[in-house]
């Protein structure tokens, strides 16, 4: 029997018009490209974001239609996601850090009929139109002071929503109607596309609102260094709007000193970035002597957060929390929010909890499976591949034949991971990257993360090498401190201390930059081409 | 286009499943009906869930089913909502202050085939026994020590889940399924059934989770007066497993020292209940001189909150809340939380919000409409119906013809209020207690309300009586406190500080005793007929 409720979709709409009755007065800033700050309110934003559904209507943008961005974290941007998701077209967020080549190609696979960009673009977008297949608008983001600066015979955004009404009467349709896409920056391979639905990202909204979850509140000042053009910037232009955030855009300005300005500047008491930027911004502190006297908490994803950094931002007094996801989840799986038994540990002992990936939001099932196949225990030990399900998570990779999911229903998210009994996720390693030594396990990232705590130690990276009696054995590679001179002895001798004996690198080597991948993590398939052939002396 | 998200459905299971892996060993601590405190955890939970599961499956439980139970707020009847929900089938909380009449009725309307009871109604199933249509398994939710409170040939609860399987494999099924129901406390006519499904609760216990909404926390220990056979306890079933709150049942004691002793001995931080209830409480603690070292806030609900307990409660550091809603929609539409703009006030300005219904949440849609049918604009001042819209806000009540909702999909509330440009809700009266004077609307709710700030003051009601003048004018009806002895022109002289010369009274009443509905609402229907033909003397 089914239940007598209304029937109502969850659109992202919605969380706009809720922002709007309860949070209106609420601030949204921006450091904006051309480098002055924008800022305007919650209300404000609205009335634009109704001229542009205006605007892009009269353009004849249409639901289904693909509309590409390259942009940074701007107050423009975020106007497109709610003005072209309301429409019940698709916004496609497009990551320039994958390069031309990889920029093309996704722009032409996702079919984008519509492209608008920073000025910081322009050179790359003018290098990429012979190549762009599908786009017949063009529409830099800024205004007519700075239109030199947009290229040939394209549009202005101020321009298109300088008129027009300030209210859109907003369509109701399917909640599984798709609001925005984005691809993976994959390693290997082309580029693949996830197509989000308004359902998902609302529900991901919700869950990522609860206490246990992003601990963020009505009264935070939320600067999120993390792209809009990477997954949603972890969904936080929803989730803000669902409890009345402060968002406070950095524009292009990623680096320590440009952050900390905004910081300090906007009294920023939450924000959200990868490791590499905390890293950066903990460098700036430690050279400047400055404080963060505003900040409380930092989340920090895409990549393992190492210990150093949450030490060294503890001493800041701002906790650091970890979250884990993928582009395929929306990108939210978890979320690292200390429950009261381990707040109530001395910090020392909390550390080993804040190393972890956190516990999975509501909804997100979570099974480990072990290498014959078999379901393993949550019980802190036993590592597998982790797979999940969840309303939030994919269903099909946009465009392909091939099954995205295993046959029942679960998504593989390639990465080892062991899960305790208080259901805490802890990312043992890409299942690519475990070195298989003797038919045991070794995870690469254990021995990353006891690298990284030696203070001479920059950047680490952990690939497995031949060796003729244990098949492959770890190799440690390291990028020095600057004016820190360790020898190989000295890091080999430091990271015994903390790692199994199993996990003890058979050799490290030195090098000058470690190759990242576009949302910082260590790429290991780059590695593997440097180091190929590469014979352990003993 | 269509998103390529998983199908996956919003099942009520699913937030057991998510509290069993994220807060185990968080309490679910109990009053008994048969006196003793019994404690146990989440994980305990599940497993008693999973056996209740599979004992109704035994006894033929299948989708679709009702299974009616009439019970005080214990663990047991927390089991219920879970495993029966959990198999595809329905509870109907019956709320035994019905009586037996109503009782009947709405047991046999929904048809219900399985009755379970606390021994407390034994003498009220016998009664009804022979009235039942539908019922072919009676069960007393209690152990077999106690089996001779139960009744004749019925079986006892803790029996049929003693043995069988800790685990029951939950199937899935479309969201929409419906997973309880309950009946409208109407003051007129036949009660009214509203039946909710999977998503409605789902949506509601993320939505009210929130910061802006209830403002619960993980650590948090939430003792829900409210009770479970009314709507769905404020839906804190759900919701405190959602995000990792414990859980402490009152059972059948809610008078001021009952609930005084397990606040105290259970550390309680966050209490909901009705008016009457914090009334008790506060009369408890001024009596007995304790306090309430714990306890940090109140959710108030179910009729309007009076100033004098707001005032009484902040003596003991106590925050007191209003939620807004009503059984047909699930019941939450709106809950007080305070916002940073208004928490920055004095004590003595943050109070003419407290006294609001407070904010809506995400996805509950409100509007004003004016006499004349037009909307009304959300300005502070404008009253009139207030009509709602929402993923769970009733479509039809059960078994009913006649059509719920407004012709463009609405349903009204039967309330009159203003909403403020920042989203506050204010019910102003209910459309039907509306006092008429002279062309323009009189809110009996304000009169009261004055009338109860008077240290004489016990209870008050408003009722319209007929003016041959102004048609309707109003009549103030009181209980005096014990001890004191206020005349009616004191309390005339007291309200005519704090109301519009429109609202004075024209006469000033004394009663006994104020008839309550089934929730504390004063029943203006019985108030009516005691002063049929009320002759104003001016």
């Amino acid at each position: 029997m089914m239940g007598l409720m209304m029937d109502r979709p969850l659109l992202t709409t919605e969380i706009l018009k809720h922002a709007v009755r309860n949070f209106r007065n609420t601030e949204i800033v921006t450091r904006t490209v051309e480098g002055p700050i924008h800022r305007y309110t919650i209300a404000d934003s609205a009335k634009r974001i109704a001229r542009l559904a205006n605007a892009l209507s009269d353009l004849g943008v249409k639901k289904g239609d693909r509309v590409g961005v390259i942009g940074w974290n701007t107050f423009r941007q975020f106007e497109l996601y709610y003005a072209v998701g309301g429409l019940g077209a698709i916004l496609h967020t497009v990551n320039p850090r994958l390069g031309p080549e990889n920029a093309a190609f996704v722009i032409n696979h996702a079919e984008d009929a519509f492209l608008f960009y920073d000025t910081t673009f322009s050179p790359l977008v003018a290098a990429l139109k012979p190549h762009l297949k599908s786009v017949r608008y063009y529409c830099a983001l800024t205004d007519s002071d700075h239109a030199e600066q947009a290229g040939e015979g394209v549009e202005i955004y101020e321009d298109i929503i300088k008129t027009g009404d300030e209210n859109f009467d907003w369509p109701d349709f399917d909640e599984n109607t798709a609001v925005a896409m984005c691809y993976t920056s994959g390693t290997t391979g082309d580029p693949k596309g996830v197509l989000y639905s308004h359902r998902a990202l609302v529900l991901q909204s919700f869950a990522a609102c609860l206490p246990t979850a992003m601990s963020l509140k009505e009264g935070d000042t939320l600067l999120p260094v993390v792209p809009m053009f990477h997954v949603n910037a972890w969904n936080t232009p929803y989730s803000s709007m669902m409890i009345g955030i402060k968002q406070v855009f950095p524009g292009p300005r990623l680096d320590g000193e440009g952050l900390y300005e905004l910081l300090d500047s906007e009294k920023v008491t939450y924000c959200a970035g990868v490791p590499t930027v905390w890293l950066g911004l903990l460098q700036y502190l430690e050279k400047t002597g400055k404080e963060l006297p505003y900040l409380r908490m930092g989340m920090s994803g895409g990549s393992a957060l190492p210990e150093a950094l949450i030490r060294g931002f503890a001493k800041y007094d701002v906790e650091l929390q970890q979250g884990w996801g993928m582009t395929e989840m929306s990108p939210i799986g978890t979320v690292n929010t200390l429950p009261p038994f381990v707040r109530a540990l001395p910090f020392d002992e909390r550390i080993p909890y804040q190393l972890k990936a956190g516990r999975a939001l509501p909804f997100v099932d979570m099974r480990i499976i072990g290498p014959d196949g078999n379901k393993l225990p949550h019980d802190g030990v036993s590592d597998g591949n982790l797979q999940v399900r969840g309303p939030w998570i994919i269903d099909q990779y946009f465009k392909t034949d091939s099954p995205t999911l295993t046959q029942d229903g679960w998504f593989d998210t390639g990465d080892v991971a062991i899960i305790d009994e208080d259901g805490f996720l802890q990312i043992t390693d890409r299942s690519k990257d475990v070195i298989k030594t003797g038919g045991e396990w070794v995870s690469s990232i254990d021995i990353e993360n006891a690298a990284l705590s030696h203070p001479g130690v920059a950047q680490a990276g952990v690939i497995g090498v031949h060796h003729p009696k244990w098949q492959e054995r770890p190799l440690l590679i390291i990028v020095k401190k600057e004016g820190q001179d360790p020898t190989a002895e000295d890091i080999r001798e430091f990271v015994k201390t903390k790692l199994d004996k199993i996990a003890w690198p058979d050799a490290v080597e030195f090098v000058d930059e470690i190759p990242l991948g576009a949302t910082g993590k260590v790429l290991k398939t780059e590695l593997r081409k440097i180091f190929k052939g590469y014979e352990l002396s003993s």
